[in-house]
């Protein structure tokens, strides 16, 4: 029984993990902190009335170590960095949630993010925490940088493909579709009721910050710089992401060789499903799960590969994947808490 | 053709408004403006891209009057009663569509409001703009009361009942069920769409400020004051009120009865429309249009009506009721720009 | 541990039901059946790939008693009645989610449903589960009626006060909000995409099935006849319930002794939250879970008590509830599974 | 003033096309009609109690000629072509909006629709009526064919540069997003509340029948094969297409000209609304109106340009374009009905 803590507890991503550990079997949440909500935390989320009687504290670096062995930083963008070393330091593991530690390169960080790295020192010992793809690497981690929601949809979807082929592979295009809780619990007029509600849009056309993170780990996995086109678009439902992800392929692959490809490299994966040929992803499928969901398509000539990819952005898009990563660490049942 | 201008254009009722007015041939839009927005209308309301080469100006008082004959404001409750004086004086005619000159009372005001009246010399001389009761007033009138969205549903469907047998009405429970554009154009946490989204549930329970308003005219209509309990809803679509209304009576009435009465009551009515019985007005079948539908039902036992009243809150319940007045108050056709 | 059949697993219902019985670890599910459909589990509700291997059999009256322990029949109504004589003879525990057993008069139950009682041997044995006020008959049950799902809200939300003060009630009036899932799985106009969403309606106008449930449970508690007017709406959400109940009252009873009243009801019940002043049930924060949200709110005058209740339909008002009641019969932890 | 038969008024499309005829100020409704369905068109679509009387007739070919000037055929796939012959003959003029017309060959017919081309005789005569590129051939045509809905976004997004620049167009993807109205007004669980709502899938992966329209038109544009992958996916809205359309290009454009491009070509179409640089279409900008809004955004690398388009299918997708398209046939202005 280890004793967790959570960093970020008013947002939606603390709100799922709390949810998660509570049911889980091997841990107790100790502490949970936010940046400025203090209070009850059945009066921040009153979903957990009856189930709960944490107390939410203003994070405090110097009081926070000594209440938990495990830390789960669920903040915005640019605070982790900030907190993270001092925990380490101090002997803590932690899981990031944040984009902080997932890109190595901190020029790169600074160009997509607007903020020097204040902590590039601990980049190299951060270990990205895709499990079907760096589980041994996360069984020793101390520092997991857990992936962006839109990245894990599109590597579970990309890098059985670009792992065996990359010399096939001409260019990536990836039309991602996201519920509105991928925008974090912010008051703006974007996401208001009535600008979403029987809404949908494309936003930050080929300018959006997960680009980088995607672009980096399928070069990892190919060898070699694969061209990444990226559209986000913001869909009227709370959670969920689907992306469509489209391969253009320098020889031809058949269906058969594909769905070959993609049951083999999943099959003992117990989070990823590849569907049979003639079935697609849907979110309704994926939400409130930690899995994800793939079907692979060829195109009748062969040079098309089409990759669906469904999963819940707040499961295994952070919390789910979290707790997953977390189970990994600690040598706990990897599907603990999660099915 | 007269020259109309629209105060409060960034708002929702100020879009609707437009919409319906851009439409409307006996009339000119020469003059939009707001408290604060300014610059092209269609980049305020990208809707209008194509439609209009408007320009919102920022609203002031000594420049106003001469760019239009008629203004509606569409303005925030205690913002109309700043304006409404002046430009009386200056000889124009105003449709208010806030709450400022709806209740006679200046204390009343206060109560529900929580502010003083400012322009209480001018509550007598404003008519309630609910075209089916005060038709022959509205047409002479230049300060013109527009009806809030709840009271226009709530006075339809209770009116014919409540001229009729004053008597017997012993009690009146209204539930109302409002969609999200009825909170306004603002960003609150409460209306963002991770909240409100698969959720319902009710808001100022026996507290919403527009309960004296139902009231009063009610009470006028009866000659004696009729208890009014009432409970909004927060419905997960844009726009639309559905309220459900039990009258208890206090002797028995049939359900052929009833029918009887409310066909008669609205038979001219060109946007009231009675629904034979067994059918139930559905907010799809009035949205974004100026109708009420209306349907009745007496219980087994004969003392307990059940009336369905369905409006667009933003249409008959605001900126179509609006035109509607503004149709009777100039001698258009009254369905002009309406159908 | 012991062994537990689904008949009906092709509903709504049986689908909740499944995904609860899968996580509860005193039991193991060895049987699931439906009245047609056939095949893999996560063949008929793909959200269950990766979680279970279990096949869907066509419910056979002759071999399906020695595969289980206990059956849960989420049958349509009218079905379970056919079959729950023969599974009890054989010594088998049943709970019943469809109305068959819930009405004690099989005049009224016809009346209502349109059918004859085909078991009406059996209506004095079943219990009917509603755990807050019938748990120590649900320990002895073998034949147990879950109750409906505006029951259960309705209920809850009533009983305390009708318990208590039965001859200060004078009329009850249940205005009922209720998500689609409540129709079932079925394809019909009235519940395709286009004619719900940002739709709103009642329906079955004072006709409700479910009325007589309410009205004869209310009379248990009070000891007289309790009249109730019920008008049940379409939402459009998925899954939920919200009722605003609104009690005429004789004498006045004070907000502060009402609130007492229910915060003492239901001080040790795991699954009802009595929420504070000022606090309303949503539908967001039940959905999902077994709970039921309560607040009770008295008018200024003393005389009218307006009561909010909310519940996931398909969980505390339906498959929760079957769970919870298994528990309390099997004396398992109450919670087990459902927190 | 002509006459104009509905032909089809039960389905969405026929619901939108009287919507706007009934406001049209050039014509008369005279005839509607539907392959089964008969009665008041109000009780069809309460929506339009109080705004007309008509009442909708069991098709009869022997007797509509008479009845009507010009017939909008609003029928599913295979129907028109049985009719438009026999009204041809009669002297009418047939905009008809299904499949049946819009191929030129009866063999790619054949393929896609699953059935052989029963008036392949009228085939070559047949206009295509998409306003912004055939508007001068609309004019004189008797037998229209209005384009499919993804073919209308699809096309308005990618003619000016295929025009211009064919030889550069390398490939053409096409990821779409529909709401559901698009499938039509039909009971089939896929498009049940419960299986749409909080939802999003692909559905017809590389396999859907408006891909030989699009290509179709494209290449006549080109004068060369464009090869389209098309990929469409199921929005949980009621109305409204949101199409991103990815261009590989063999050499760069930059963005300025791009924009140009754009511009110019759509500078005096009424319906075309070309955004500036870092706006982007949605669909409640578009959703019940004609417009269709485009913006082009080019890469870094000037070798991909991304095309956003949406509109309405239900209106600038069918019904909305269809009266365009009648309004040109016969000299009415263009955007009459239509703003």
């Amino acid at each position: 029984m280890i004793r967790v803590g959570i960093v970020g507890i008013s947002g939606f991503s603390g709100r799922v993990l709390l949810d998660i550990l509570l049911r889980h079997k091997d841990v107790r949440v100790t502490y949970v902190a936010a940046h400025s909500t203090t209070g009850r935390v059945d009066h921040i989320w009153p979903v957990f009335k009856g189930r709960t009687d944490l107390v939410c504290e203003k994070f405090d670096l110097s009081g926070a170590p000594e209440k938990a062995d495990l830390f789960f930083l669920a903040l915005p963008h640019t605070e982790s960095m900030n907190i993270a070393g001092a925990l380490l330091k101090a002997g803590k593991k932690i899981i990031d949630l944040s984009a902080d530690y997932r890109i190595r390169s901190s020029a790169l960080y600074k160009k997509w993010y607007h903020a020097d790295h204040k902590d590039s020192a601990n980049l190299s010992r951060a270990v990205y925490g895709l499990p079907e793809f760096y589980r041994e690497k996360i069984r020793k981690a101390s520092l997991l940088a857990n992936p962006g929601c839109y990245p894990t949809a599109a590597l579970l979807g990309l890098l059985p493909v670009i792992s065996l082929f990359p010399e096939r592979v001409e260019q990536v295009i990836i039309d991602a579709k996201s519920g509105v809780s991928g925008a974090g619990r912010k008051t703006a007029e974007g996401i208001m009721y009535c600008f979403v509600n029987e809404n949908f849009k494309a936003y930050r056309v080929l300018d959006h910050q997960h680009t980088p993170e995607i672009s980096q780990y399928l070069g990892y996995a190919a060898g070699k710089t694969i061209p990444v086109v990226f559209v986000p678009h913001l869909l009227p439902i709370d959670s969920g992401i689907l992306e469509t992800i489209y391969v253009r392929l320098s020889t031809r692959l058949t269906q058969a060789k594909v769905a070959d490809i993609y049951n083999k490299f999943y099959k003992t994966e117990p989070f990823v499903r590849v569907l049979q040929d003639g079935q697609q992803p849907e979110i309704r499928n994926v939400v409130r799960t930690n899995f994800c969901d793939i079907a692979p398509k060829v195109s009748e000539d062969g040079k098309m590969l089409v990759v669906t990819s469904a999963i819940d952005n707040l499961v295994k898009g952070a919390a789910g994947q979290a707790v997953q990563n977390m189970n990994i660490m600690y040598g706990f049942l990897e599907t603990e808490g999660l099915l």
